[in-house]
This record gives C-alpha cells, sequence and structure tokens, in this order.
C-alpha cells in the first residue's frame, strides 16, 4: 500500500491524455440510431449535469482515477435529491448506495466511478466531503450518507492492488466537474480499462428528443472495460472477429458501468425502466454480459428537484407511461454510441508488469464499414 | 368439473353466513397498537374502496367463493388507476397481473380473491367484464387486461377440484361491491378458508391517521388461511399453545393474501414499502410463513386518479419519505387486527369429506388474555 | 363469448399450417452467432423436452391458439420437478406461475403460451388435467397446482374478446406433444401475431456446446409479437428500414415470451442468468422492449430432476459459475435466430375486421443481406 | 479527521467492555420461542462460524468499533466459498457485495459490521488483507474481491464524521475471531448502537434442530440500532411503553444488521428464505422498520463448500424445501432473541456530546413479565 507519486503528477496527466478535438464515433463515419445527439454528444447535455475526472498515471504501473458525475452541478442545488432507479446485468461487481437508491427512490449523493479495490476509499471521500461542505444544522442530518460508487477492474494495466487511489483523488474529481464536452477513453476511472481488449475507458453520448415527444434530453455515460474480442460489434457489423485478436484475455472479466441521466420527469420504478434499456443497447455492442463482469446501470431525472424532509406532500410531475418511447430509444441508442465512444478514444496504453493494449484500429474499422456499405461520409 | 348448484343458492348463503353484529377483535377486548380504526374498522373506510362477495355454499363439499376489492369503486372512476406496489414473502401462491403492477406502477383492475384452482376463471372474466362495461373506442385499449386475481387453497373444506367458481360468481362479486361495514370470517374468498387451524377467511380493519400525521386512512383486508395451531399469538400471547389442539394440519400448507388501500398520496415504490409491512403484522400473529405459504401482498394508494394515455406530464402529489412512519405503524397495527377479526368472525364449518374446522373459541381467547392482564374491558 | 367453431376444424389447421420442409433463418443464408444448432436447431433438442400447438384458425377473425412446451415430455417423468429462473425486461404482460418458481427455484409444470385473454382457461385447464392424470393420493398434493402460462396480444389479427380459446384447446396442445422438429410461425398460441409489423409467432433454435464445454444443448422457444418496424435488425444490418413500411402500428404494443431449455446442471439463480440474457438475443434483431410490451422469460434446466417431498437431502450436480460463459453465448445467439426464425416462418395473414399483416419477404432479405456482404451461401 | 487514540487503548477496551458471565435473556426468565439453542446460544454454534470484534473506546466522544464474521473460520477453509441469500426490508443503510452474492449464489468473503461512515475503509481493508494472505498465484484472481460489509448509524454516542475507524481495526477484528461465546452489548460494531432508546449493539442467538428435522443449527448475530421505545415488545409484552421513556428520538433513525448463519445444505434461493423470515423475528420485538432504518440481513450456508473455478460440475447436496419449516421457526426464534440478547447486554454509555443512553433496566423487565404470567424462573 506504498503511495509512489504525489497526486499533482496525475492531474497535469488527466489533461494530457486527451484532446477534445480527437475524433469520436461519428467522425469515424459510424452509424447510429434512435434520433440526434445534444450539443456535445455527452452525459453534461443534460441540463445541470456535471463531470470531473482524476486521471492517475504515474511511472510504469499506475493507470487509474476516479470521474464524478455531478446530477445537480457543484453548487447548492447538489443538495437536492434526484429520482434514480438501477438494473443489474451481471452482478460481477460493486455499486453502493443501491438499497438505499431502491428504497427511498433518490440518488442523493453524485455518482463515482473507479477501480475494483478503491471503492471503500471513494466512498467514505464523498461523505466527509459533504460533511465539510454542508454541516450538519442541529441535528439534521448531513447528505450524501449512502454514496453511489461503482467500479470496475483495471489490474491488468495498473497495480490495482497498490491501492493508489486516495481521498483527494475522489474530491478533486467532484471540485473539477463541469459541463459541456467530456473527456473519454484513457481519463478518470476509465484510465486503465479495456473493452472487447481493445483499449476502452470512458464514453459518453445522448439524444435530444423532439419536441413532438417532449423536447427532453437523455445521456449516457459509461466505464467500459468489458467483453472479448471476437463478441464487438460495430453498427451491427462483425468487426471484433474482422479485426486479427492481438490480445487475448482468459476469460471475460471485464464489467461496464452506465450511467443515465435525463431531465424526463420520470419516477424512481420509470428510471428502472431506462436503466434496463441500457442492456439493450450494450448488447447492439456484441457483449454477453460474461460470468465475471460486473453490469451495474443506474438512472437519474433531474426533473422533479426534491429536498430532505418536506414536512408536507410535495408537487412533482410524471411523463405518462405511454410517452416513454423515445426515451427507451435514446437509451439504447446513446449507450451503444457512448461504448463505441469509449473504444474510440482510448488509446493504446502500456502499463501494469509492461502489459500493452492496443486502441481502436480507427482506420481498419472504417474499412470493415465501408466494405459492409455501413460507413457515413 | 360438474357443476352442482345454482348460483342464487349460494348468494341467499353469502347474505345468511355474517351478521354485521357479530363480535369483532375490539368487540373481545382484544387490545391493538398504533392508533385509532376509521368509521367502519373496515378498508372500506379509504374514500372510494368498495368489497363485494360472492359466498359459494353448497350441498355437502363446496365451501368456497369470490371476494372483490374495487379501489375505485364501480363506476366510471374505476377506469382511472392506482399506483401500487407488492412484496412477496413466500410464493406458494398465484396473484396474476403482477409483472404489470411491477413495471408501470399502477393497479389499473379491482383485486380479486379466490381459491387457487379457480384464479384463472377469475382472471378472464374480469378482463371480459371490462370489455362488455367499457367497449373500445377505435382501437383503444380495454383497461383491467393485466387482473390482479389471488388465491389461497380451500381443498380442505371445498371441493376444490370441481372447479364451482364460475365467470358470474366474479361479476356478482363485483356487481355487489359497495362501501361501509365488510362482512368477514366465512365470506367470499374467504369461505373455506382455514387459520392457524382454526376456522379463518376474511378479515379487514383500518388506522385513521392524526390531523398532524396528515389525516389519513389505512385500510387492510386479509384472506387468511395460513399458520399452524401452535404459532398463533394474539396481542404478543400464546394463545395458539395455550388452547388444546382439536385439529391438526400435517403442515403450514395454508396462505395469506393481504390486501392494503390508502389515499395517503404514496408511489408505487413506497407503497412497496407499506406491502413489506405487512409481513410484520402477520408475524405479530405468530406465523413464520410457511414452505407451502403463497403470501402474496399488494398495497394501492387511490390519490394521484390517472387516466391511461395522458398525451404530457401530469401532475402528481407525493408523500415524502420521512412522513411514511405513521403508515407503517398503521400498516403493521391494521394487518395484525385484520388477520385477528379473520378468527374472531370464522364460524366452525364442516365441508368436503365431512371435515369440520372449529371457530376461534372467544370465550378460551378472552380468558387468556385476563389472565395475562391483557384485556381491555 | 360464443363459441364459433368446433375445434376439430382448428386441428386440422394447425396441421396444414407449416410444412416443416419450410426454409428456416439458416435456409436464406442468415449468418448466426455463437456456435451451431442441435439436430433440430430448436428447444426440442435438449433430450426430453416436448413441444405441442393447437391452432385455431376459424372463419374470419379466429386466428390464435395454445403452445405447450414440456420440459420432461408427457410421461411419468413430466412429474419431476425442473429447476427454473425467469427475468422480466418489460412487464406489460401475463406469466402465471412465476411467485412459486422464484420461491421455490422449481418450475412444476409446463409452459403454455397462448393469447392475452385466454391465460385463465387455460391455467385452470392445466391444473384440471394434472389432477385427472395423476389424481392425490390421500391427501397428497396434486402437482401443477401453480402452472406456468403467458400471453401476448393477438387482438389485430383475431377476435381476442371472443374467447374462443377452451380448456380442450389447452390439453389438445399438452397430449400433443412431440420431441422432433417444431413447427414454427402461425402455429399455437403464435397464431395471430405480428413481429416488427410483419407476420411473427412461433420460433426456434438451439445451441449444441462443444465437449471441451460440457457438450450441453440449449434450446429457445419464443412467442414472437413485438417490435416496430424501422427496429428491425437481421444480422446486425437494418433490414427494418431499407424495407418499406406497408404496415404503421400506432405504437409498440407488442410483447414477446421466451423459453429457455438446457441440460446444463444449473441451479435456480443460474437460469436467471440465462434468462436475462434472453434481453441480449432480443436486442440484436433491434427491438427496445417498448412500454406496451410483456417481455417475460423464463429458463429452466432437466438435469437435476427433483421429487416433491423428499424426505431428506438430495444430491445435485452443479455447473460453475465460470464454465457459463459458453451457456450465455448460446443463449444469446439461439434468442436472436428463433426469433428470426419466427419471423421467416410468418406467412401472411387476414384476419379480424379484415386485417392483413405480410410475412417477412425472404427474396429481399437476402438481397439486403447480400449487398452488404453478409449472406452466407 | 484528527485520530484521538492508539488502537492498543481500544483493543484493551474491548476485553473490558464485556464479560462473558453477565446474564442474557434466557438468564432473566425471558421465554423465546421456536425450540432449543446451541452450546453457546450463539451464531458460533454452526460449526466453523468464527466472531471477533474491535471495540474502539477512546476517549468522550469515540463509541465505534469493527465485528468480523468469519464462515469458515480464519484457516485456509476462508478461501472456500459458501451459497448466500439477502433481503432488504428497509434500505437505509448500506451493505456492499450485494450484487455478487446475489449472481453467484456465492459469500465468498466474511461480513464486516462497523459505523455508517467507516463502511469504505472496512471494505478496502478486506480486500487488502486477503491480497497479502493469499497472493494471487499466476493471473488467478484474489478471493474476497467484492467482500461484505454493513453498517449502523452510531452518531449519537459517537464522534462518527471523525473517521476513527482505521484499516487496521478491520484486520484486527478478523484477526481476533474465535468460535465459542460471543461477547454482546457495546462491543465490536455495536459499540455505540442505541435499539429501542436503550442501549443495544451485538447480540446472537441460535437453535439446534432435533434430529428429526436433520440436526442441523442455525444461528443468528444482530447489530441492533433500530427502533422507538413505544414500539418495544419483549416476549409479546408491551415492555416499551410500559417502561417510562427517559430518552425521546426525533425519529426512528435506527437500524439492524442481522446475519443468519446455518450448516443445513441451502442454496442461494433457499437462503433468500431465511433471510426473509428474519424480518419476522425482528417484528417480534416490536419493530415497525423505520424510515431512516437500514435493515439488511444476509443469510448463508456453510454446507457445501465450494472452489473458485472448478473445472467441471460439482456435487451438491439440497435440503428439500418442504423440510425448511423448521429452519424458518429457527430464524425467527433466533433473530427476536439474537435483539433481545443485544438489548440485555448492553450497558448505560455516555459519550459523543455528553450523551447518555441507558442500558434495559434488567429488574423492571422481570417485574412486567412476572406481573404478566410469562417470567420464567
Amino acid at each position: 500500500m506504498t503511495r509512489k507519486a504525489p497526486a499533482a503528477v496525475a492531474l497535469v496527466a488527466a489533461i494530457a491524455s486527451h484532446a477534445v478535438a480527437d475524433p469520436r464515433g461519428r467522425d469515424l463515419g459510424i452509424p447510429f440510431d434512435f434520433g440526434a445527439p445534444g450539443k456535445w454528444n455527452a452525459i453534461t447535455d443534460v441540463p445541470g449535469v456535471e463531470v470531473g475526472h482524476t486521471t492517475l498515471i504515474e511511472g510504469d504501473s499506475v493507470r487509474t482515477g476516479v470521474t464524478a458525475i455531478l446530477p445537480r452541478g457543484r453548487g447548492d442545488a447538489a443538495r437536492r435529491l434526484c429520482f434514480a432507479g438501477h438494473f443489474c446485468l451481471n452482478g460481477a461487481g460493486e455499486m453502493t448506495g443501491l438499497p438505499w437508491v431502491e428504497e427511498s427512490g433518490f440518488l442523493d449523493s453524485p455518482v463515482l466511478l473507479t477501480n475494483t479495490n478503491s471503492v471503500g476509499v471513494v466512498r467514505d471521500a464523498v461523505i466527509a466531503y459533504a460533511a465539510r461542505r454542508w454541516p450538519p444544522v442541529g441535528d439534521d442530518w448531513t447528505i450524501w450518507s449512502q454514496p453511489v460508487v461503482a467500479e470496475t477492474w483495471d489490474g491488468d494495466l495498473s497495480d490495482i492492488y497498490g491501492m493508489h487511489v486516495r481521498a483527494e483523488h475522489a474530491v478533486a474529481a467532484m471540485d473539477r466537474a463541469a459541463t459541456g464536452p467530456v473527456a473519454e477513453g484513457n481519463v478518470g476511472g476509465g484510465t486503465g480499462m479495456v473493452c472487447y481488449e481493445f483499449k476502452g475507458g470512458i464514453g459518453t453520448a445522448s439524444r435530444r428528443l423532439s419536441e413532438a415527444d417532449g423536447g427532453y434530453t437523455l445521456g449516457v455515460l459509461v466505464q467500459a472495460n468489458h467483453g472479448l474480442r471476437p463478441q464487438l460489434r460495430i453498427a451491427g457489423l462483425p468487426v471484433g472477429p474482422e479485426l486479427a485478436s492481438d490480445a487475448k484475455r482468459a476469460r471475460d472479466g471485464g464489467s461496464i458501468i452506465i450511467v443515465i441521466a435525463t431531465d424526463a420527469p420520470l419516477l424512481p420504478h420509470q428510471l428502472k425502466r431506462l436503466a434496463r434499456r441500457a442492456a439493450l443497447g450494450l448488447a447492439r455492442t456484441g457483449s454477453v454480459a460474461g460470468n465475471d463482469s460486473g453490469d451495474l446501470f443506474i438512472a437519474f431525472s433531474t426533473a422533479n428537484p426534491q429536498v430532505v424532509g418536506a414536512p408536507r406532500p410535495v408537487a412533482l410531475s410524471m411523463l405518462p407511461n405511454l410517452r416513454m418511447g423515445p426515451l427507451f430509444e435514446a437509451t439504447v441508442g446513446a449507450t451503444e454510441e457512448a461504448i463505441v465512444n469509449a473504444l474510440v478514444a482510448g488509446r493504446t496504453m502500456t502499463g501494469f508488469k509492461g502489459r500493452t493494449v492496443s486502441g481502436l484500429p480507427h482506420d481498419k474499422v472504417r474499412e470493415i464499414l465501408r466494405r459492409h456499405g455501413r460507413l457515413l461520409d
């Protein structure tokens, strides 16, 4: 549990690891379904949602980090609850805080993503952070006491048992959260992640519904660390099998965390419906949700901001179930695209024990799509 | 599957089987917790809720029936949906319609209770009934297409494989539904039921919250067919062991269906919370939820009447979670009392194969409570 | 609720409606993933599993039926239980018997598929059938007392409120169950079903695992009635959008029931894992699981035949979780293929109110696949 | 987040805080139901199960700790998995590791109990501890990578935001685990807990089944921090209301964690059945599971020791469902008794901000039971 390098180095690394001008899935001519994205084609298209990364790339063997998604940003609006719901497609992973999400119907904290062995330190850090920012008044309880922290395993590229993530890294990810474009690939919690045996990590996408469908925005952010090469499908095509396999994992030991945000006024049971649809988007990229995969999804709505402890019934708005179809399509579409974006943004990385994982070869992918008459130009 | 007697006989039987002036649990001096009941100490204290029974007592071997709970009565308000949630404590039973309750958050039909082998005929009858009453306009869907029908096993006292319940019995129970006092014991779906090896059946109770707690009403109706004699507790006392066992069932093969109604504005996930509390009320009467027991509970709220197919977001009211405590207490208290009321109302019955099940001996129960200093006079 | 024609007509219709020599998905050159099928590429490749259909095609407006899947065939082995598990992707549908499947871990009856309004009559018929075949000895309980009956809505092509399915139709489907090839398309419960706005219905497929993976067989049978035309994907290609839409449903009101059988020794919680993977196979055909869709899946294992009432611990076999990967792939692959097979087998049908639904145009599908370099020849 | 005292002080405190000769519920003459306890009337009666506490009592304001339950003790048997299942009665709490318990059916780590704000540090400590003890061979995964750590809130008596629990405290609890009598009350994770507004904390009890019922042992351990004074029932009597309330909490903000162990050969879905029954035992002490209560229960079986990564099907033993009744009763009885034992063992404590919580007055409780004819002498 030695700590090898000052966090400052990591923070610089974060900035260097990803240029926003890098191409994304659409830039490569990959077609995606189910409507048009929002301004940034990111979870941050949902008004209020902010994302921050702490990326830890240190020496030969530290390739990890923390990503924070703040449903209502960093200001005092962060104390207001969001309705939320979750779904577990395959449970070989951790997402803390779920009993309270299920019981209360609320997400009352940010969602943080990190590596498997650092869930605990990040979780406790969120509690301490909230207590410092909003000290209890009298015996009133501090919010953020059951934080949602999820993980995937980066032990291939990072010295995961070195326990390199510290409380201040979690705090930094929250403090640096912002709206606007979201860095993807080898950043934040996704720094050391591997997806379909290519370099994976963070990816995001969004959909903006037509005014006739309510004009809502739905955004998805994934930490993609799942899948075997032969399973990979892009635009429905067998891209994985057609790319020679230069890396072979013994088994499908990866995982994917999917976070869905929307400003549509959905109740908790309706948000579970969105969370289940994330599985359908994942399936379109080829995954069968392997035995060792922690495929845990959470959806929240920024509509209906609630306060804890309201003394009497509160007024809410609810989208009727029959109007949810476009949001189902948006979830499937944005999830598929966010995963592809994570692959497109992933860059070849060498890490722990000298292991190297290659980035997705953009040119070859374009060539496969062109050959099958599926490339958009 | 011969049909032995005209339904008319049964309907007369229903009226004869229970005088509303019969004593209930409180009349015997049994103490109950968690607040005061509503006017009728019945599920019908919740405004709009109506209950109807069809009781089939025919010849030597037919002791069965149907009970219908109409959340919004028999008028056109019945087309409006109720938020609902359920809980299964032990699943050796049937409650149809649960996938849609869970998915949509709504109960869109009445709840009907009958015997195990008649769930199907009752279910289809509800669909046909709704189609006749509210024929589809254009291609609009008829409501009540996934009815909620639950059951317990009355094969000890009734010729359950004779399939004596017919569609018209289900319709009659709905048509006769009314507000006001609810007949208990050997009536409706509870006609042939056995509880803690005494005669059981239908029981009901309610709680009215203080104005400070919102002034809401919560009512419970049970079809009680569960438990072994030695398990029985009344007012926390070991009444079962202290009463000589004159009947011994081979195993705890019974079941209990619990229906909870309230006018508090609760969302589906909050109604699940009520449904889980029904298990706590059941436990206070001594049950351990035996292996063969179908212990299925459903809770609905008459607040927030919804229509199917609203074109845009609808306004709702929600009771904050922190205000739910009195409703939890009300659920536990009314469930315990409804079960005791079913036992108190049960009358000794002889049925199939000449089997006899005794009613709870009121005097002996009073004597036990008096001896332990727990009788209210 | 008039009954228009003798069942005999329907039974003849069943035989005429489908020639086994008709082409299936593979015959058209459509590529499928995740291994090779068993002998019949059907759920009946799992030893012991038998399937029977009753098809009701009568006059202008009856287009419905019943399909029965018998996990251990029609003989006395049918009294032995199967471990089972289920998953609900979207709950706008009915599958009776789930509380007991969830609680006990067992499927103790056949699985029957029919139309929405006939679930009840079929359910009660299964109970009565079992009681006739295996009358209780002493007070021993008859098996099959919580049957699993599921449905999809055929009200577009059939007079669903006419309640044309009767108990004898359910019995006939069970009695006619057999191993060997399974008729697909407009047969049994699938007779009047519509899938991606083409004629759908029953479809099936299977996978045989390599000896290294255990040599197990996994089969899938679907009753496919889901999806909108523009969503349809075949072999990952946008076949739906490329086929001109000649039918337009107002909304995604369909449903799909998926039944998964295997001889791999899986426990109930492992069978739930298979059931969840069916959603991934469904997604590969384009569905987003619409609001009105009853997408209910059940998986069972024929290994570990159990008897009710064993007096002491019984010996079981369990496949380790880490060995389940090939079964996950088989489930995804066979589900995708079974849905395509339902579409390929569906034949243009005219029914209720003169409505016509077209069968999938085989030649056009082949042309689309050829154009995209995905046709196998 | 200052750390005020060396852990050594705390460890001494642990030994001093509880004499095993202190009276327990039965010693006071309180009657309990459902059979006889094992040798120590503790969870450690289940062969192999070991329990260890780290108690942190430091200065004026630290009253917290960690309790570890090791299903197969501290030796190499600890690497073998246990089947497990869980139930959440009310989710205002945390129990990490549940997605993997649900998915895999296995508990693959010890269960640790601590305060709300220390779940993270304890969780990561378990991972690091396992990695040190059993370093991965080749790329084989270390076990204990999704530890089960649960919590209740001790912020009334302890400076919970001081984050006083450190990794070494979790390790010490595991290292000190032993079979034999289990210290109760103000120890380990229960040090600062409050139950029905009396001093609560750790409690345990067990049941030994008759040989006719299989001769199995079932043990329960609780960390009891729940309930309001007026709700308290002991032996079914209203002990809470009859004791003058000298402490009044604003709301039912407590929680209870319940751990159930057995050597009966139960599968995961059967262990969920036990976990649900814990709610019934809790109900018998008067709780209604308040809104803020984290009532999370987990059950495991030490039968069928499994290894990760077995290459082919493994042989198991399963108790038939119909034989589970005595285990249901044992769960209800031992849970009720363990909670009462926690109350009986709790000692008056003064802590954070000078607050004092009184221990249950043994004499007054005996007097109430005697008055109601329920005291055993």
